[in-house]
Protein backbone atom coordinates (compact mmCIF):
# COMPACT_ATOMS: atom_id res chain seq x y z
CA UNK A 1 0.00 0.00 0.00
CA UNK A 2 1.63 3.15 -0.99
CA UNK A 3 1.84 6.34 0.98
CA UNK A 4 -0.30 7.91 -1.60
CA UNK A 5 -3.17 5.38 -0.86
CA UNK A 6 -3.13 5.70 2.93
CA UNK A 7 -2.98 9.68 2.41
CA UNK A 8 -6.35 9.15 0.76
CA UNK A 9 -7.60 6.95 3.07
CA UNK A 10 -6.74 9.15 5.90
CA UNK A 11 -8.19 12.23 4.30
CA UNK A 12 -11.64 10.01 3.40
CA UNK A 13 -11.47 9.04 7.26
CA UNK A 14 -11.92 12.57 7.93
CA UNK A 15 -15.62 13.24 6.36
CA UNK A 16 -18.51 13.37 8.54
CA UNK A 17 -20.65 10.27 8.82
CA UNK A 18 -18.34 7.71 6.88
CA UNK A 19 -19.74 4.21 6.83
CA UNK A 20 -16.86 2.51 5.06
CA UNK A 21 -14.11 3.17 3.02
CA UNK A 22 -13.27 0.49 -0.29
CA UNK A 23 -9.41 0.95 -2.46
CA UNK A 24 -10.09 -1.01 -5.28
CA UNK A 25 -7.38 -1.82 -8.15
CA UNK A 26 -8.19 -1.39 -11.67
CA UNK A 27 -9.14 -5.00 -12.10
CA UNK A 28 -12.25 -4.56 -9.11
CA UNK A 29 -10.16 -6.55 -7.14
CA UNK A 30 -10.82 -4.90 -3.24
CA UNK A 31 -7.30 -4.03 -1.77
CA UNK A 32 -8.49 -2.32 1.70
CA UNK A 33 -11.42 -1.89 3.28
CA UNK A 34 -13.46 -1.33 6.56
CA UNK A 35 -16.33 -2.94 5.48
CA UNK A 36 -17.11 -6.98 5.70
CA UNK A 37 -15.93 -9.26 2.63
CA UNK A 38 -19.72 -9.44 0.75
CA UNK A 39 -20.37 -5.55 0.72
CA UNK A 40 -17.10 -5.08 0.01
CA UNK A 41 -17.02 -6.89 -3.41
CA UNK A 42 -20.09 -6.52 -3.90
CA UNK A 43 -19.92 -2.24 -3.84
CA UNK A 44 -16.42 -3.04 -5.72
CA UNK A 45 -17.71 -4.28 -9.01
CA UNK A 46 -20.50 -2.46 -8.96
CA UNK A 47 -18.45 0.86 -8.20
CA UNK A 48 -15.58 -0.13 -11.35
CA UNK A 49 -18.62 -0.12 -13.86
CA UNK A 50 -19.72 2.70 -12.79
CA UNK A 51 -16.34 4.69 -12.58
CA UNK A 52 -15.72 3.20 -16.18
CA UNK A 53 -18.97 4.39 -17.58
CA UNK A 54 -18.32 7.97 -16.28
CA UNK A 55 -14.71 7.72 -17.27
CA UNK A 56 -16.42 6.72 -20.98
CA UNK A 57 -18.59 9.89 -20.99
CA UNK A 58 -16.39 12.51 -19.98
CA UNK A 59 -13.64 11.55 -22.58
CA UNK A 60 -16.29 11.19 -25.20
CA UNK A 61 -17.98 15.07 -24.19
CA UNK A 62 -13.79 16.13 -24.68
CA UNK A 63 -10.71 14.02 -25.03
CA UNK A 64 -8.62 16.60 -23.37
CA UNK A 65 -10.94 16.34 -20.28
CA UNK A 66 -10.55 13.76 -17.25
CA UNK A 67 -13.09 12.33 -14.83
CA UNK A 68 -11.92 13.42 -10.98
CA UNK A 69 -14.60 12.30 -8.83
CA UNK A 70 -18.20 11.19 -8.41
CA UNK A 71 -20.58 12.19 -5.69
CA UNK A 72 -23.73 9.87 -5.91
CA UNK A 73 -26.51 10.31 -4.08
CA UNK A 74 -28.92 7.89 -2.85
CA UNK A 75 -31.80 7.44 -0.39
CA UNK A 76 -29.92 5.66 2.35
CA UNK A 77 -26.37 6.93 1.29
CA UNK A 78 -24.09 8.48 0.01
CA UNK A 79 -20.88 7.08 -2.62
CA UNK A 80 -18.03 8.87 -3.39
CA UNK A 81 -15.52 7.26 -5.92
CA UNK A 82 -12.22 8.61 -6.71
CA UNK A 83 -9.79 7.21 -9.33
CA UNK A 84 -6.45 7.45 -9.48
CA UNK A 85 -3.83 5.96 -11.78
CA UNK A 86 -3.83 2.17 -10.40
CA UNK A 87 -6.80 2.29 -8.10
CA UNK A 88 -9.97 4.16 -7.16
CA UNK A 89 -10.90 5.02 -3.71
CA UNK A 90 -14.82 4.26 -2.57
CA UNK A 91 -16.41 5.97 0.16
CA UNK A 92 -19.88 5.32 1.09
CA UNK A 93 -21.08 7.54 4.31
CA UNK A 94 -24.81 8.43 5.81
CA UNK A 95 -26.32 11.31 3.50
CA UNK A 96 -25.60 15.17 5.01
CA UNK A 97 -28.33 17.73 5.56
CA UNK B 1 -43.27 21.86 -18.95
CA UNK B 2 -44.51 21.29 -15.62
CA UNK B 3 -44.26 23.91 -12.96
CA UNK B 4 -42.01 21.23 -10.80
CA UNK B 5 -39.38 21.50 -14.22
CA UNK B 6 -39.73 25.24 -13.63
CA UNK B 7 -38.71 24.99 -10.10
CA UNK B 8 -36.11 22.63 -10.75
CA UNK B 9 -34.39 25.03 -13.17
CA UNK B 10 -34.89 27.99 -11.14
CA UNK B 11 -33.14 26.09 -8.64
CA UNK B 12 -30.94 24.76 -10.06
CA UNK B 13 -29.87 28.31 -11.83
CA UNK B 14 -29.21 30.32 -8.64
CA UNK B 15 -26.15 27.41 -8.37
CA UNK B 16 -22.71 29.31 -8.64
CA UNK B 17 -21.02 29.56 -12.38
CA UNK B 18 -23.63 27.40 -13.92
CA UNK B 19 -22.33 27.01 -17.83
CA UNK B 20 -25.40 25.33 -18.79
CA UNK B 21 -28.56 23.89 -17.84
CA UNK B 22 -30.52 21.00 -19.70
CA UNK B 23 -33.64 19.16 -19.54
CA UNK B 24 -33.91 15.63 -20.68
CA UNK B 25 -36.21 13.01 -20.79
CA UNK B 26 -35.80 9.73 -20.10
CA UNK B 27 -35.72 8.43 -24.03
CA UNK B 28 -32.87 11.18 -24.12
CA UNK B 29 -34.58 13.77 -26.10
CA UNK B 30 -33.51 17.22 -25.04
CA UNK B 31 -36.97 19.44 -23.74
CA UNK B 32 -35.36 22.53 -22.62
CA UNK B 33 -31.83 23.98 -22.81
CA UNK B 34 -29.56 26.80 -22.09
CA UNK B 35 -26.86 25.52 -24.31
CA UNK B 36 -26.26 25.17 -27.85
CA UNK B 37 -27.70 22.59 -30.12
CA UNK B 38 -24.74 20.18 -30.69
CA UNK B 39 -23.66 20.29 -27.12
CA UNK B 40 -26.87 20.05 -25.74
CA UNK B 41 -27.51 16.84 -27.86
CA UNK B 42 -24.40 15.55 -27.04
CA UNK B 43 -24.96 15.95 -22.89
CA UNK B 44 -28.62 14.45 -23.10
CA UNK B 45 -27.22 10.98 -24.60
CA UNK B 46 -23.92 10.65 -22.72
CA UNK B 47 -25.69 12.00 -18.77
CA UNK B 48 -28.47 9.39 -19.58
CA UNK B 49 -26.21 6.46 -20.16
CA UNK B 50 -24.67 7.52 -16.95
CA UNK B 51 -27.78 8.29 -15.16
CA UNK B 52 -29.02 4.74 -16.23
CA UNK B 53 -25.59 3.47 -14.95
CA UNK B 54 -26.02 4.84 -11.58
CA UNK B 55 -29.95 3.69 -11.03
CA UNK B 56 -28.93 -0.22 -11.93
CA UNK B 57 -25.95 -0.28 -9.63
CA UNK B 58 -27.71 1.86 -6.63
CA UNK B 59 -30.55 -0.83 -7.32
CA UNK B 60 -28.19 -3.85 -7.47
CA UNK B 61 -26.43 -2.96 -3.85
CA UNK B 62 -30.20 -2.24 -2.55
CA UNK B 63 -33.55 -2.92 -3.94
CA UNK B 64 -34.75 -0.47 -1.81
CA UNK B 65 -32.84 2.44 -2.34
CA UNK B 66 -33.13 4.80 -5.11
CA UNK B 67 -30.35 7.18 -7.20
CA UNK B 68 -31.38 10.76 -6.01
CA UNK B 69 -28.30 12.90 -7.66
CA UNK B 70 -24.59 12.71 -9.20
CA UNK B 71 -22.47 15.33 -8.63
CA UNK B 72 -19.73 14.35 -11.36
CA UNK B 73 -16.16 16.69 -11.10
CA UNK B 74 -13.70 16.91 -13.62
CA UNK B 75 -11.04 18.96 -14.73
CA UNK B 76 -12.81 21.09 -16.56
CA UNK B 77 -16.29 21.33 -14.74
CA UNK B 78 -18.42 19.90 -12.08
CA UNK B 79 -21.58 17.94 -14.18
CA UNK B 80 -24.88 17.60 -12.19
CA UNK B 81 -27.03 14.68 -12.83
CA UNK B 82 -30.54 14.78 -10.92
CA UNK B 83 -33.81 12.39 -12.49
CA UNK B 84 -37.27 12.94 -11.90
CA UNK B 85 -39.74 10.49 -13.00
CA UNK B 86 -40.22 11.71 -16.38
CA UNK B 87 -37.28 13.44 -17.18
CA UNK B 88 -33.46 14.36 -15.64
CA UNK B 89 -32.34 17.41 -15.30
CA UNK B 90 -28.24 17.94 -16.35
CA UNK B 91 -26.19 21.16 -14.88
CA UNK B 92 -23.10 22.17 -16.06
CA UNK B 93 -20.81 24.25 -13.60
CA UNK B 94 -17.34 25.57 -13.90
CA UNK B 95 -15.55 23.61 -10.77
CA UNK B 96 -15.96 25.09 -7.49
CA UNK B 97 -13.12 25.44 -5.07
Amino acid sequence: MSAEVEEMLKRFSAFKNVQGIIVVDNDGIPIKTTMEYTTTVHYAALMQTLAEKARQVVLDLDAANEFVLIRMRTLKSEIIVAPSDDYFIVVIQDPCD
